[in-house]
């Protein structure tokens, strides 16, 4: 990476759902950008969009893109990545990947901000961005992880259709206004792009994100389980995960049961999350207040509510996690990379 | 009750969502009805619906209603039941209350009759349909607590909003339209028709069903809580539930996480759900086949699925359990225990 003020910036997918939130928040916060490469396949290459007041073409990803890039975020799915990410390393860029190419790669560090940045300076080359569902929920259990200890955790998901692309986003939209007209609800993208088989979205919850594994879970759960693990360094820990996407089209809530190891007070959890970066806890019953999937759309923080013992397990908690899939859970997560990044410069 | 072979049925709640699906029931299942009498609050009353073919007119709910009435099922919330269950009792009746009025009495029995329909035998008049989110799920359970006894359960549930009613349908139907066409969307039911705070349910998932108790649960989580330990017998079960609505029209799903007393098999586990009177097994992951709330809609049984042993205790399990909250769990509950009442005889 130079050592100029300014960096330096390649993005990978700078047309797709996360793609967009990413440019929106390199613009938001005045990353400070030297020259902004927007790439994209061969078949959106030489289409335009606007960064700062100004229009940027859109080009083809090639090895060469990467040269005199100094951070290259990619967004363009898992095969995209490998096939370009360790060109942009060879060129010298740091790359962030937000797709799960390199997640459990153990050379990889596999980095959430507020969680494990001091992983990313054992990096060589490539860090990994989290899936988003797991980011949030990491985020969550970080302050509780470093004052009780983490036994187990048991999630069930309740995912937006943004975490499957723009196209999913349209296809719900399109569904909805069927189903709404007494018409047959056809699925075009759910539950798995690359799959045979599609399920209505439309007033359903479909429990299936991304393929199966032969355990009988999916790989979004996978995910979760492996993820966690990995970014919280504890292979002990127990992890189980149900993925579930909901008729949402920005926004993943989770219901998150856990077991500490050492006992807490629920007073003392509610104070630790609120004091955490990153986390606005709402929590006030009395007043209806918890949070929702539409009042996290567009938010960076993660937010956290539902805070509860357990009526069997006094080191049982329960809590209600919502965030924005598309900034905390992929876009803002990379961004705060980068900014890392650059800070430590 | 008379000896005769037919019987008298009151029908108290014939308008509301589950009523019109009791009467639906009835008349599907050929119930030997000698009188029926569809009762209502004075608001209602003189309104006519079609029975078999035949216009019956809709009478006010009142103590003398219930002279020479064998049967009445009552379905107009908990209010209509504590003032009228006894009156029908006083004068003959049994009564079989979908309300949450007497599930936790002492006195009356909750039952399902696929799982304790025993203890019906032990009624005082009334007999309690358990709430719907607990029905189904105990179905699913039954044949494994049989088998390898249970020591917890974890679930999170996904509730359709037909499980508020009637108005919730066309609700959650306004508020999809308005926030497709980019119009405010603006909840008039949702989450508690009673509460003064209303969130947007379109594309939203909402951690409120019923209203909150002082332990930082809902009411809908302690009816999971409590019924399934009546039902099942056993106050030492642990179970705790997170209990969430979401933008589906009829039909809950669960994800649910049980730790069975005995170590068990996967394949043992399906062949017992295979075979358990009211289950039907969805469960091909490599056909993408897993129970979805659009596929339950309309039907009676439970759909099971997704089921898989957890990673980390050999002895826990995890399934997808999803069935119509209004007829499996509402209607065709209380028709079923209607039916086995006069088997009986």
């Amino acid at each position: 990476m130079s050592n100029s003020k300014t960096y330096n910036v390649a993005l990978v997918g700078a047309t797709g759902a996360v793609g967009t939130q990413i440019l929106g928040l390199l613009e938001e916060r005045n990353f400070p950008i030297g020259k902004l490469k927007c790439l994209s396949s061969a078949r959106s290459a030489g289409a335009t969009l606007t960064f700062k007041g100004e229009t940027v073409t859109i080009e083809e990803a090639t090895p060469e893109s990467f040269e005199g890039v100094d951070i290259a975020l990619f967004s363009a799915g898992g095969s995209v990545s490998k096939a370009l990410a360790n060109e942009a390393v060879k060129r010298g860029a740091v790359v962030i990947d937000n797709t799960s190419a390199y997640r459990m790669d153990p050379e990889v560090p596999l980095v959430v901000p507020e969680v494990n940045m001091d992983h990313a300076k054992e990096h060589k080359g490539i860090i990994a961005n989290p899936n988003c569902s797991t980011i949030q929920m990491v985020v969550a259990l970080k302050p509780l992880l470093d004052e009780y200890g983490l036994d187990r955790i048991v999630v069930s998901t309740y995912q937006a259709v943004s975490g499957a692309g723009s196209r999913a986003i349209d296809d719900l939209k399109n569904q909805t206004e069927a189903a709404l007209a007494g018409k047959e609800v056809k699925g075009e993208i759910l539950p798995v792009g690359s799959l045979p088989k599609k399920h209505p979205m439309a007033f359903n919850a479909i429990p299936q994100i991304d393929v199966f594994e032969d355990n009988g879970f999916t790989a979004e759960e996978m995910k979760m389980i492996n993820e966690t693990k990995k970014i919280f360094g504890d292979d002990q820990i127990k992890v189980a995960a149900t993925c579930v996407r909901v008729p949402v089209l920005f926004g993943h809530s989770e219901s998150v049961y856990i077991e500490t190891k050492k006992p807490f007070e629920v007073e003392d959890v509610k104070e630790l999350l609120t004091n955490f970066e990153g986390i606005t806890v709402v929590d006030q019953p009395a007043e209806q207040a918890y949070p929702l999937a539409t009042d996290a759309a567009g938010k960076k923080e993660v937010f956290v509510g539902r805070i509860r013992k357990d009526l069997s397990y006094s080191n049982g908690l329960h809590m209600w996690v919502v965030c924005d899939n598309l900034i905390k859970g992929a876009a803002w997560n990379a961004v705060q990379i980068a900014e890392n990044l650059v800070a430590e410069k």
